[in-house]
């Protein structure tokens, strides 16, 4: 028997109309690209969304044709965040700092019909024309005075694109499952594959950013948004804002600490969010100009995702800022959100260094995330904080396929996705991620956290660097190596590590052998390259 | 073109799971009909919810079918909250203070398979058992030695019932939409009429709770729930509750202010939800003992519906308790929640006065209820905050039928329903109820509010209670007529009132006359009776 309720599709379009009747005047404050700070209000981004809505249909765009966008946080991407998913088609935001080639590769694999760009990408969008053929026109997000000089055959000005369209569209009644963005991993093997998120996995997630479990977002914040729209739509904040009228503060391709640390003394900032390098230039840059945050911010909390953020910069905000950091965790596959660490009230007596023991952590699962942990074999492993296996999930808002099947399935048979994070979650729900599967070392049967080893060697005054990789064992299968770079002026031996490791580690755990090199493999955002490092020492092996 | 995310429903019995393994310890703290506290955790209430699915399971009990409840709030209910809806059966709370009458044919028109009932009704029970032919047997919520002894065919013991069943129960995969719960108007016309929630709905309905623009409830806070599980779900709370984790603070069947008080201040509550009267108790109880409730409770806001609030109450909680209170406007129709009456930031240099003026709204619709104002052709009026007319309402936790569909459609051809409220939005979009569309005085194509007129005439010195309703007028179609009881020794004239009004009200407003009366009709909990005021006054014509 079902229920006797309404039935109303859970829409994008919905949480704009939301806004524009709940809190009209709740503001939108943008760094535009050429330069100046822009204010618009709620009311102001339904309207122009509306505009959008318009110009897309006028442009011919059928519901579902995916448009592309290479743009930084600002007011006209918010417009198209809710004008071109409203009117049904797919926003496909690209991200800008991918290499060229990986950018044609999406902008074609998703078939985009249009792409909207911010003048930082002019140049980058006149080398790419020539190669995207579905592109029927590219559009700056500027107004004429601005347009850029670039020879792009169909080059449009996207303030005359809306200015003559009318303030009004009836945004359709979609079935809420249809698809309303989307964005490409950049897997470090393989070609990039695009996650499809719907209308009703965007609000579930908006829904759950706005609880005290998520984000607890309300119109009484003013936040910032450092992750980027181009990126998993920011965490979501947009829709969320839109949903509780919380003013949201828009940086803009201005990432650098002085640009940030001055909006959020300008704005009131009292929420931000992003990766923790952000927050470190934040960080040095109130420390070396001699500010004091604590009287000049009224930060309260930080949300920091895509990284593990070090002990340091935890305990600055604590120290320096008197604001309250919240490790989230996810993956584009997941909207991102899965677990944000927040302390139960049983914590409320604990010590700084407890405190930040805890957070230390990847946190809590969000309702509708189910989480679990597995050994090698699929069999669950218990919640005691000790053991440590494959990380699943299942949800709502969690990718069932990529687009176009690329990669072929990703669930198992009970629906689990694998996230390739090794974790432990302990009895109250807190994960951990110890390892990437792919890093871990399998020895003897069980695991080795590479992570572990290489945190414990770093704390050596001699350690500028290290990684552990696993190496080919014929007794244990695999036996981990740790790879070393020195301090310049430094020096340690082969048997002084092994033994400042000896008190930090199980002695199983210890290393077989210590390599000392002059630098490890890095991708260009600063990321170590196992799989680099392990091909790198394809062929060694440990001497009998 | 359908995104590409996990198909996972809705489902109550999913909020258990989550409270199971996300915060397992927070507590559910009971006072027992019996008479002890009783303590258990979630994880208790997850435990034994799966042993009343598989008693139910036993029991031959099949999805849909609908089983009743007379209980107060207390743990044995809450696991019937969601053993019963998580293992496809619909949970039918009944309100025991209905006459038994009309619980006679509740019961019968839900074709009530089972009927759960606490020790209070045990009598009431002994009563209806002939009566409902449906009822399979008649569970006592006890232990065996607290059975009571009642002559009733099918008597049977509840801790009896579950304790031999297994504690491990699979909750099916039910479809989202399916019927979770029930509960039934008290109409003042006609038969009562059965709300039927959906999974979904209640979902929905319990994210929004734990938003900021809903109670923002949270993992730190203690609830202590005033507002009766048997009506509307005590607004979602249960459900709200389990999603973040949530201590809630069950008082059974004692309401009484020194009751409260105490629970408030041993489980040291900070939100509290109920309608105003047990408020008006509670601070009565603290004023007359002397209690200083700032410094003896941690209480910091209270959730009042059902009516509202006098600003006293209001008043008290803020200057004595140190308390916000936050309105909250919705109906059974609405599961109940429509509106929250939150201050947004611009508001936050507001005086006490201007604090209280707003706090007397209704306030701003949850993200999910659409809501407007019509004129009596059905045209929209505008939200500036004067213009009153209908209360229309739409959204996914809204009632779209009655169960059995009686009373026939109740959505307009647009799916709006008309909560039958006279009201007024404002350009923040805060909502205040003027009156009872019933109630309304219509004049010359025009209304009047019999509330506003009410209000002000109780401010005469001599006045003791005021009602005003409209009489038929050959030229205006009704005119108000204000029918007044005077204080015991006061004395007031008609023209004295008049001129009272007269720089109070619109001119056109004034009543066309006053009647004095002893007494007004009044409801068994005290609510005036217009409907009945006029049937008295049927035959009242105004003087030529």
């Amino acid at each position: 028997m079902l229920g006797l309720m309404q039935h109303q599709p859970l829409l994008i379009s919905s949480l704009l109309e939301h806004a524009c009747v709940s809190h009209p005047d709740a503001q939108i404050v943008s760094r535009t690209v050429e330069g100046p700070i822009h204010r618009c209000s709620y009311a102001d981004i339904g309207r122009r969304a509306k505009q959008v809505a318009n110009a897309m249909t006028t442009l011919g765009v059928q519901p579902g044709e995916r448009i592309g966008t290479l743009a930084w946080n600002g007011y006209r991407h918010m417009e198209l965040y809710f004008g071109v998913s409203g009117m049904g088609a797919v926003l496909h935001t690209i991200n800008p700092r991918l290499f060229p080639e990986q950018i044609e590769f999406i902008a074609n694999h998703a078939d985009d019909q249009y792409l909207f760009f911010d003048l930082s990408f002019a140049a980058l969008v006149e080398e790419l024309a020539p190669k995207l053929p579905t592109v029927k026109a590219f559009i700056a997000l500027c107004d004429r005075a601005h347009m850029p000089d670039i020879k792009v055959a169909n080059l449009r000005c996207y303030e005359e694109l809306i200015v003559e369209q009318p303030e009004q569209f009836d945004w359709p009644l979609l079935d809420e499952n249809s698809a309303s963005s989307m964005c490409y991993t950049s897997g470090t093997t393989g070609n990039p594959k695009g996650v499809l998120y719907s209308h009703r996995s965007s609000l579930l997630h908006s829904l759950m950013s706005c609880t005290s479990e998520g984000f607890a977002l309300s119109a009484a914040d003013a936040a910032l948004l450092v992750v980027p729209m181009f990126h998993v739509n920011a965490w979501g904040m947009p829709y969320a804002g839109a949903l509780c009228g919380a003013k949201l503060v828009l940086p803009g391709p201005a990432l650098d600490g002085a640009s940030l640390y001055q909006l959020m003394r300008d704005e009131r900032v009292t929420l931000a969010l992003g990766v923790p390098t952000v927050w470190m230039m934040l960080q040095q840059h109130a420390e070396a100009g001699g500010l004091n945050p604590r009287d000049e911010l009224c930060l309260n909390r930080v949300v920091i995702g895509g990284a593990a953020a070090p002990r340091a910069v935890v305990e600055c905000f604590e120290r320096h800022f008197d604001a309250r950091v919240m490790h989230a965790w996810g993956m584009t596959e997941m909207s991102p959100l899965g677990t944000v660490c927040h302390p139960l009230p049983k914590h409320a007596n604990a010590s700084l260094e407890q405190r930040l023991d805890l957070q230390a952590k990847q946190g809590r699962a969000l309702f509708g995330v189910s989480m679990k942990i597995t050994d090698g074999a699929g069999n669950d492993l218990p919640r005691d904080g000790r053991a440590f296996g494959h990380l699943l999930v299942k949800g709502p808002w969690i990718a069932s396929s990529y687009f176009r099947g690329e990669g072929g399935p990703i669930l198992d048979q009970d629906g689990w996705f694998d996230t390739g994070d090794i974790a432990t979650i302990d009895p109250d729900g807190y994960m951990q991620i110890t390892d990437r599967a792919k890093d871990v070392i399998k020895s003897g049967g069980e695991w080795i956290s590479s992570i572990d080893l290489e945190n414990a060697a770093v704390g050596h005054p001699a350690v500028a660097e290290a990684a552990v990789i696993g190496i080919a064992h014929p007794k244990w299968q695999e036996r981990p190596l740790l790879v070393v770079v020195l301090k310049a002026g430094q020096a340690a031996s082969r048997e002084e590590l092994l033994g400042f490791l000896g008190d930090k580690v199980a002695r199983w755990w210890l290393p077989d052998d210590v390599v000392f090199v002059d630098e490890l493999p890095h991708t260009a955002t600063g990321k170590l390259q196992k799989l680099k490092l392990r091909e790198q020492f394809r062929d060694y092996r440990f001497a009998e």
